[in-house]
């Protein structure tokens, strides 16, 4: 399948993907979908006649937000995308001289892409035994570095839906009360020890009623999309607060989430095997076949004056917990699930130190600092760095990218 | 002040209260607030012309949630509800003939009161002192009882707004995991240890930036009023899941708030000073005056055969940290408040057992159960049972109440 519009090699936004996302046209958020460096302008697109089958609602297209179109139902927004990757064919819908005229195409340079989503209630889980192992070892038992419950459940927690943001938004330092080892005081003061967290999210497509369970089997069904998450953490801050009820002030100052919603049917090429697990899961956790994704990863640290390093290289496909298991687990107690909910992985780390997904880890709490290509060193993320993440899947000369989840420090 | 509507001398809706809330008529949200028995209609009073000097948005009262009213800003909801109190006085605007012939007053017995607000982010803090104690001796140390944070800040966590629901909604006993004592692996099935955490909430009355602070000085112009809050509790899953990262699915299974929102303006007579802390709390944390409410609170159990027992009488006045502490402490670090968000109180247990506010500390880890009237005994909440919670102020011969928090469970 080949489109008439340019597509590098390299591009994440191939014929094969077309995510959905928002972007601002004067002063519009308008839903459009990419390829290429090509914004694909969606409402141009219901107006040029090209979705007049599905007789999709007047105005869809111009939400601040996606959540009413993914209402519609995946047959809905399946067809849309489907009849979006016919029409950019070589000979498709799109392939006439009389659209360059209009507004359907637009370069993604000249616009913003925003949150695409209005997330009513974010979790995050706790998913990758590899980072929930070096966690344990580090400040907890290495001969016990799981706790009890991890391999009979998905861990998770609720997190904070007001600041989660777009790639690209400044993340200011945050303040907060720390307790300095040997001190007999808490202090007060910006943070000193600020991290990211490599996750992914998926958004949920679909409503739940209060007291039902969403099964593993019918999991996928309520399964939007996914995208990249940044889930940043202030560690000191963290370290000082959690006990008992969890990480607060160490996470809610901010969450960036890449702005691209990759559909499952995009990523559907690319599932794989979980681990094994063992013990055996409870009959409710049970899943059957490939539901997990093989999906590159990584992060760069990317310094005010231009010094430049990979410090992460890993892979979706290391989730001990998959997003079926994630989604049951959470509703297996009757709690309902909204359109636009969203649901992160936790931190995925993988087997060897170049794949870890925090700082934390590949620092190992500190001793062993990332050396950057400009002679400073990193422990934590300093004031003015970039840190990007990406993700990406290949098979058979078919790419699905994420485009970047970027978030610049400032103090 | 008296009115020329009838109120009973215990009835939490004087004229001095009038909460604001939501009822459905006619398949129609609305909003309202009541005094006695009877509901006012807030959009029939618009109507008549009694707001017409705030020049109100048309429609305003007629949305499914008050947060587009509790946005135009406390000046005019304030005015609001002081222009109600005045036409409902003897003698005042609403009191003629020509308005009963309209829908403005409606009975209490004839409509259904909904959720009020549409809750973005909600939080629970943990700031009853002899609730953390409690829990701290049975569950770890009684020598050590407080975690080391617990006096230098308000330990908070992030909730789920989704299965917030109104009072009446009828509750299901949530199925999940936990690990008997004894057993070596986890069992799934109904909960056995179903419990109510008496709690209030507050209500953001005013949006704040991402990456700006609410201080503690100017906390109260954020919050807009206050309800009664059943934190929902099951903790046999608590147990086994909350480590590390907290409660998760032994809460996020409903929670249940009173449906009247009740202003701070409404509670400044009962404006009471908060135990003294010691330590001295960090500067971002101080306050001076009397930051806390004397707010009588109780609980009871009823059954489905109508036996029934109050197995707390405790009082909001014990909480440690105060709302405005709270705020300040969940903004310092630049999160960021919206309006409609929910931060509750944590469990208010007071100093003696017959205050506490959990089954959990009443019953003492179930060795000291509750004899009900019809002999049976209570460790915990039984299918059929109703938890009632009720709330409400006495000063002066003035009484202003919250009306009651109910919920039933179901099996």
């Amino acid at each position: 399948m080949l489109s008439f519009i340019e597509v590098a090699a390299d591009s994440d936004f191939s014929i094969h993907n077309l995510p959905f996302g928002i972007f601002i046209k004067d002063g519009h958020h308008i839903a459009c979908t990419r390829i290429g460096d090509t914004i694909v302008d969606l409402h141009q697109c219901a107006e040029s006649g090209l979705f007049d089958n599905l007789h999709l609602p007047h105005g869809i297209f111009r939400h601040t937000v996606l959540n009413a179109f993914i209402g519609l139902g995946k047959k809905v927004t399946s067809a849309v995308r489907t009849q979006v990757q016919q029409a950019l064919t070589k000979g498709g819908f799109l392939d006439n001289e009389k659209f360059n005229k209009t507004d359907i195409f637009v370069s993604i340079h000249d616009v913003q892409m925003v949150l695409p989503i209005h997330i009513g209630d974010y979790t995050d889980f706790y998913s990758s035994r590899e980072h929930a192992t070096n966690v344990g070892i580090m400040f907890r038992d290495p001969a016990n570095a799981l706790l009890p419950n991890w391999l009979h459940l998905p861990v998770g927690y609720h997190g904070r839906a007001s600041s989660i943001v777009a790639s690209g938004t400044p993340i200011k330092r945050p303040n907060g009360q720390t307790m300095p080892d040997g001190s007999e005081k808490p202090i007060f003061g910006p943070t000193k020890q600020l991290d990211f967290e490599l996750e992914m999210g998926f958004v949920i497509g679909k409503d739940s009623q209060l007291g039902t369970q969403i099964t593993t089997e019918i999991a996928e069904e309520y399964i939007f999309g996914m995208m990249l998450f940044n889930d940043w953490s202030a560690r000191d801050i963290q370290k000082w607060e959690y006990v008992p009820l969890g990480p607060f002030l160490a996470k809610n100052f901010a969450s960036t989430i890449s702005p691209w919603i990759v559909t499952l049917e995009a990523l559907e090429l690319f599932r794989v095997e979980g681990p094994v697990q063992e013990p055996e899961v409870l009959p409710y956790l049970k899943t059957e076949g490939p539901k997990n994704y093989d999906i590159n990863l990584s992060v760069d640290i990317l310094a005010d004056n231009g010094a430049q390093k990979r410090v992460s290289t890993s892979n979706f496909k290391y989730m001990y917990w998959n997003m079926c298991q994630q989604l049951a687990h959470h509703t297996v107690n009757g709690c309902n699930m909204r359109i636009g909910d969203l649901l992160a992985s936790g931190t995925i780390s993988g087997p060897t130190p170049d794949s870890y997904g925090s700082m934390l880890e590949i620092c190992w709490k500190g001793t062993k600092p990332v050396q950057m290509p400009d002679g400073t060193e990193r422990k934590f993320i300093a004031d003015g760095d970039t840190v990007v993440m990406r993700g990406w899947c290949e098979k058979d000369g078919i790419r699905v990218g994420f485009g970047p989840c970027d978030g610049k420090i400032v103090g």
